[in-house]
C-alpha cells in the first residue's frame, strides 16, 4: 500500500514551489551570477547533519529542475529514511549557478519536512507496542497542508482529515451556536454527506456520555488528563463498541507511552507540524573539473 | 520609522492566502454547513493562552473578510504588542458560518507568526544593553519569507537580505568553485549592482584575514566558537574600521548574551523563523442573540 | 441549517469566474464599444422564460460588478426559488456597456446552475414520500464540481463526496488490482483517514455478500436492476442494519418513484451535473432616460 | 485544413486543466492510496458505450500526465471518428494509482466534449446536402469555450465568433439603447476594427429591410418561423446578394431539414455546447503482471 | 460612443498589474520603511514636464489603492487630454509610504502609455482632413496588448484586429506555403468563421490583381513606396468598390500626409506601440502637517 | 563570470509568456487555422534586417515550444552577438500553424530586447575608454524589468538595484518628508538591512556637501550639468574616497563621451529601458517538401 503517495503533483504544490522560488531567487542570484562563470558545471551532496528520517526529496528535486532543467538529482536514500550525521542523502549535479541558487529554497523545504517526519517518527516510536494512530491535525503551517501531511505519513504517522471538507467534527463552538450536542449530531445526520463519520469532540464525561447518547462515530477527548482517559475509553467500549476514541490536546512526548496504552484508538498531535524544528541538512558544491556546459536555451 | 510595513498587500502574500484557503476550506465547511443555520450571526474572541507578542492581525481580518465581507474583526491590541495569558487579542463579528471556517487559517497563520515574532523578542532581550542587531536568515518556511521576515521586525529584531537579488554573500562553496576569497571578491566588485555591500563567509582566522585583505565589507563569522568572535572583532576593528561583522550558526539563547558583549554588529539567526513553535492562541464562539442576517449575495 | 453555502468565496471559482470572463470578454466588447455611449446609463431584467429553479444569482452579481463595479443587481427572487414563464428574476442597473459585455456570462453561468438545479428537483419531486437522498455524483462539468454541487443543494438534492479526498469508494477497478472485496476493505481500514465511511461497490449478489462481510459501511449497487434492488435492501438490513445502501447507474425519471421506494438510503445520479440541459432566461435592457455616467476610474 | 486546432496548449486550457484536477484530486485520492499498492503498474481501457463522435484524446492524455509523467496514453482512434458500442478508444498505461486518481477527471472531459461532437454530427447530419454551415454560438458553459468551440469544428460544424471582441452582432439590447437599426450600424462602421463584419439580428422582415438599407453585411434571422425563413432569404438575395442569412432560435432537430433547404447560410444553435448531455465511455484498469515502478521522484 | 472602454477590468490586466507591483515592490520599499513614518499622511501631484497626451490615470489609481486602500487619486485631467508642460495632472493622497512605494510603477505605467497616446495623436494630426484610419498593429509589448491598444484609441487613433482570432489576415508566408493567394482566400473562406473579413497582404500589383479577383475584402499594400499607393487605390476602386485599402509598412511621420491624401482606408503603424518613447511625467511628494494614520489593518 | 544569467526560469517571466500568448493567440490562429494544412510541415529563418545586438533567443524558442512541443529553434548566434542587415540569427523547424501562430509573439519579444541590448551597446560604446559602468534605471516597462534588465546585460551594460527592496535611494521626495538628508541617512542606517549601501541623490553642491557629511557611500548627481559635473566628482575624491559617484537625468548620447570622461563611477539612463525602439527583425516560412506531422497529442 502507498501510504506515501507524495502530493508533487498537485497545482496546489506547484503554486506553492513557484511562490518559494520567487521570494528567493526570482529576481537572480546576483552573488552566484557575478562570481561564477556560467559555463562552470559543478556536482553537491547532500548531507544529514544530524539523526533525521528524510523527507522531501523529490521536491529538492523539481527546485533544481525549474532553475535548469539540465540538473540532475541521485537519490542515495529514500523518504522515510532514517539517516545517521554526515550520511549522503542525494548528490545534484549541473550548471554551477543552478545549484548555487536552489540550495537554500531546496534545503528549507527538506529540512522542515524532515522535522517533521523525524518528529513524528519519535513520537510513533513513543507508541511503540500499542495499536493507536499517531496522527496530524489541522494545525499545519498555511500553505504546506498537503507537503506536511505527507511528512507526517513518511514519519509513520497517518493523517487526519485532509479539511474542512472531509471529516466531520463537531466542537465546543458548534454546540455554543446551537444548543447542544444531540441537536449538533442530528443536524449533521440529516445534512451532511453519508461518506463522512460523524465525530464530535467532548471536554468531559458527561459530555462524552451525551455525545454517545447522540450517535456519535468518534469522540475526540480534548484535553483530558491522563487518569481520565482510560475511564472514557471503557465507557465507549462498553456503550458503543464500533465508536471511535481518539485524544487531542497537550499531547507530549512524555505522556505518550501512557496514552498509548490507555487503549484510545487516535492520538491527534498538532506540534507534529506547526512546531517541528528543522533538521540539520547541508550542501556541498565542489567543481566538476572537465565541466563545462554551454548556456541553457530553455 | 516604519519598522513594521506589513506586507499584506503583495501579490505574493495573497497568493499564500488563496492557497492557505483552498487547502482548508476550499471545498466547503461540511460541518458548520450541516449544522449551523445560514442566517445565524455570531461573535468571537481571539484569546492569547500564552505569554507571546501578536503578529498576524492584518492577515487575520483579510482571511475572514475572504469568507464573508460582512464579518468585522476589531483589535484590541496591536502587533508588536507583548501580551499575557488571558487577554483579549481581537474581536470578529459576523456570520457564525463565516467564522468557524475561517478559525483555524486565522490562528494558524496568527500562531506561527506570533511564535516568530516571540522567539525573536526572546533573543533581543538576552541582546539588551548590546549596541547587535538580531537578524533572521534565508532560513525560512517556504512560501511565508515575507510574512516571517515582518514578524522578526515585529518582535524587535531586524531583516537580513530579503532575498538572492538584495545582498551579496560569498560562502564556501562560492570560493570551493572560484579559487580563492580575493578572487570572488573582486569578482563581485567587478559585476555586480553597486547598490550592495560585499559580504563575506569566513570559517577561521586565516579566511578572516583573506576577506579583510580582499576589500570584504562585511564579514560572517560562521560557526566561530564564542572565545574566537572577540579576537576576529578586535582584527576587524584595527584593520577595516568600517567593515560589519556579522556572527551566525549554532547561536543559542544560552550564548546570546557573551555573543551580544563581543562586539559583534549582527548576529543572525536561523531558528528564528525556521524553528520557532506555534504559540497558543484560541477563538471562542458565541451566538449574537438578536443576529439573523440573509445570505450574502457577493 | 445551511444546506446552500454557496462557493463564491472560494479561490476556485474566482479563478472559474476569471476564465469566464476572459473568454468571452477579455479583449472587450467591440459592438458594445463601438456603438453605445459609455456614459449611457441602463437597467436590465433578468427573467426566466420557462418553468424553472432559479440558482446563480450570486454568481451573476459577481459577473457584473467585475465589469464595473457601479452595477447593482436587485434581487427578485432567491437561489431555490420554483418561477414560472415570466417571472422577473432580478434587475441590474448599471453602464449600458457593463451590462451588455456581461449578460452572455451572467446567463451563461445562470442558465446552466438553474438547469442543474431544475433537473434535480424533478427527480427529488420523483422521490416525494420516501425517506430516501437524492444525491449528485463526481461525474461534473470540469472546472465546476463546486458550483453545480451547490445547484444541486439549491434543487433539493444532497451532495456525494467532494472529491477523492473526502470519501472512500472501492470499486471493481481497486478490486481487480487487489484481488477481492475483503483485502480492499482491509487496507482502506488500516491505512486511510478514520473520518471516512467506507462504501464499497457492487454488482451482484455475491458481491454484495462479500462486501457485507469485509465490513463495508456503506454499499453501492452498480446497475442493479430495479427489481433486484428490494432484495439487496432487505439482505443489508438484516444482515448490518447500520450500513447506507446506496443505489446508481441508469436511474431515469422512470425508474425514480420504484427506486425510491425500494428502501435504498440513496440514490445517486451523474445526469443531474454531466447532462443537465440548460434552461431559459433572457436579460431585457432598457435606457434609464436621466442617466448620464462619467467613466469608472477603476 | 485543420478544421481542429486543439487548444490545448493555451494558458486558458492549462488554467482550467488545474481547476479540474484541483477539485477533483487536489487533495489526493484516499481510496487508492490505502488501497492500492504503490509499485503496481497497470493498463487502462477506454471504452465507448454508444454510439458517438470521440473528442478530447489530447486532454485526457495531458491528465494522466499531470498525474505521473511515466503514463503513456495509446490512441487507438482520432478525435473525430465516430465509434460504435464496444469501441477501444485508447489504452493508457502507467501506476496504477495514477490510472485510478485520473480516471474520472479525463472521462469527465471526455464525456463532455464527445457530447458536444456527437451532437453536432447529427445536426450536420440532418443538414446534408445543403450548402449550409452549422455554427455554435457564445451559450458554452463557462470556462469550456476553447474546448466545446474545438468540439463543434471535431464534429463537423463550424465556429461563430470566438467572444465579444471577434465579431459584431447588433442585437435588440444594442437597437433599445441607440434609438434604431440605422444609427447602430453607421456607428458601428465608423468606430469598430475594419477587420470584422457587421451582422444584424432582426425578429420581422420590416427589421430584417431595415438592416440591409443600413448595410448590414450579415442578418441573424431571430427566432423565425419555419414558413418566413424562405421568404427572409428570397428577399436578401435580391437585395444585397453578398450579405449572408443565418438563422439561430429554436432550431432542433426535427427543423434542420426544412431549414437547411431554405437556403440560409447559416444555422447557429446554442443546444449543441449549452444542453449536450454527456455521451457514455468508461475505463477499465488491469494489472500488469511484472508491473512494479519505483516512486517517480517528479 | 466610448472609443476608449478601458480594460482595467480585465483579468489579464490585473495581472500584469501584478506583475508589475511584485517586480518593484513585492519585497516591500527598503528606502520608504527604513526613512519614512509609517503614520506619516502626504499628497503628491503627477505633473506633466512636457507637451503631451495622458493616458493611465485608471491604472495609476489601481497601483496606489493596491499598496493602500486609503489612498485616494484625483484626476485633474482625463485619458485622452493634450498637456502642455507643468500641467498637474492628478493628486494622490494617503499613507506616505504608499505614495512613495507607487510612484515608479504608476508613473512607468503612464509614461509608456501617455507616450503611446501622444505619438498616436501626431500621427492622427498629420493625416487631418483626410478620411483615413490610423490603426496600430499586433507589434505590441508582450504583455501589454490591451494597453497599448487602448492608449492608441485615447490618441485618436482606431485598433486593428485585437489578436489571431479577430481577423484574418493572409501574409506572404501564409501564401509560400499554400501556394497562391487565390487558394489562401479560398480556404479562409470555406474555413473561417463568417464574423470576419478578409484580407490579404500584398506586395506588388500584380498581387494586388491577384487579390481582388480571389475576392479580399480588405488588401494591405506593405512596404509599398509611396507614388505607387495611388494607382493601387485607383486599381481597387475601379474593380471591387467594397474592398478597403490598408497601408502598411514604413510609415513615418514624414510620409503621412501625402499617404493620407492617396485615398487609402487605413494607415496602420507598428511603431505606435513598439516604439513609442516614454514621454516625462513627474510626482511631488509633500507632507500632509496634521496628517497621521494608524496602521492599515488590510 | 555570466554577466547574462537569463531569467527564463522564473515564475515572473512564465507568467508574462502566459499573458503574452493568451493575448495574441489565446482563442487561437484563424488565419492559419483555416489556411494552413494541419500537417504541413516547415522551417522558418529569423532574419535581422538592420544592425543590431541579438537578444532574446530563449524566450523566443519558449514561445514556439508553447505552441508545439515538436519544434526545435537552431540558434546561428548567441545572445549578446552584434550583426548586421541580412544576418541569420536561427531557424525554427515544427508545425508550419505553431511557426505562424508563435511569429509575432517571438518577435515582439526580440525586437524589443534587441532593441534594448543595442540601444544599451551604443552607449556603452561612447563610454568607451572611461572606467565607468553604464547602468539602467528602474523606469521599465511594467511587467518586463527582468527581461529588460536582462537586456541590458546583454548589450554590455550594469544593473542598477532590481527593485525597491535591494537597494537603499534616499530621494528628495524623501527628504522632503523627513526634513534633512542628515536625519533620512540616519534613519536608513539604524533600520535597512546591513546588505545594501546607502544612496542619496543630490541635485546641488550644497547638497552633495550634506550627503557626504551624513555618510553616504554612494551619491547620485541628478540632472547635473555637464560643467558641474568634474566639481562633483573631484570634491567626492577628496572628502569620501570610498563613496561612489552616480549621475543621471538627461544623459544622451551626444553627453555620453564627456560624462564618461569626467571621473563619475557610474551613468544610469532610464531610456535604455523605457525608450529604445523595437529593432527590425523577421520571419520568413518555407514548406519542409516531404514534411508531414501528424497531429500532436500534447
Amino acid at each position: 500500500m502507498s501510504v506515501f503517495q507524495a502530493p508533487w503533483y498537485t497545482p496546489a504544490v506547484q503554486r506553492l514551489l513557484d511562490l518559494a522560488l520567487e521570494e528567493d531567487a526570482g529576481r537572480g542570484d546576483v552573488t552566484s551570477a557575478s562570481v561564477i562563470d556560467e559555463g562552470q558545471e559543478a556536482e553537491a551532496d547532500i548531507i544529514a547533519r544530524e539523526r533525521l528520517v528524510v523527507c522531501g526529496l523529490g521536491i529538492a528535486e523539481a527546485v533544481f529542475t525549474r532553475f535548469d532543467w539540465r540538473t540532475r538529482l541521485r537519490t542515495r536514500v529514500a523518504d522515510g529514511d532514517p539517516v545517521t550525521p554526515g550520511t549522503l542523502v542525494a548528490t545534484v549535479r549541473g550548471p554551477a549557478q543552478a545549484l548555487l541558487a536552489g540550495e537554500r529554497v531546496a534545503l528549507n523545504f527538506m529540512q522542515h519536512l524532515s522535522g517533521v517526519a523525524t518528529l513524528t517518527q519519535t513520537f510513533v516510536a513513543a507508541a511503540e507496542g500499542a495499536k493507536v494512530r499517531v496522527t496530524d491535525t489541522r494545525k499545519t503551517t498555511p500553505g504546506l497542508r498537503a507537503l506536511e501531511k505527507y511528512a507526517v505519513r513518511v514519519g509513520g504517522g497517518h493523517n487526519h482529515r485532509a479539511d474542512l471538507s472531509s471529516g466531520i467534527l463537531i466542537k465546543d463552538n458548534h454546540v455554543a451556536l446551537v444548543g447542544s450536542v444531540r441537536e449538533a449530531v442530528r443536524r449533521a445526520r440529516a445534512n451532511a454527506t453519508h461518506s463522512l463519520r460523524i465525530e464530535v469532540e467532548v471536554e468531559s464525561m458527561s459530555e462524552l456520555d451525551e455525545a454517545l447518547e447522540a450517535g456519535a462515530e468518534a469522540v475526540l477527548l480534548d484535553n483530558f488528563a491522563t487518569r481520565d482517559v482510560g475511564e472514557a475509553v471503557k465507557r465507549v467500549r462498553e456503550r458503543a463498541p464500533r465508536t471511535l476514541v481518539e485524544i487531542s490536546g497537550g499531547v507530549t512526548l512524555d505522556r505518550m507511552h501512557e496514552l498509548a496504552k490507555s487503549g484510545v484508538d487516535i492520538i491527534s498531535i498538532g506540534s507534529l507540524t506547526h512546531s517541528a524544528r528543522a533538521v540539520d541538512l547541508s550542501m556541498e558544491v565542489r567543481p566538476v573539473v572537465a565541466g563545462r556546459m554551454g548556456a541553457a536555451e530553455r
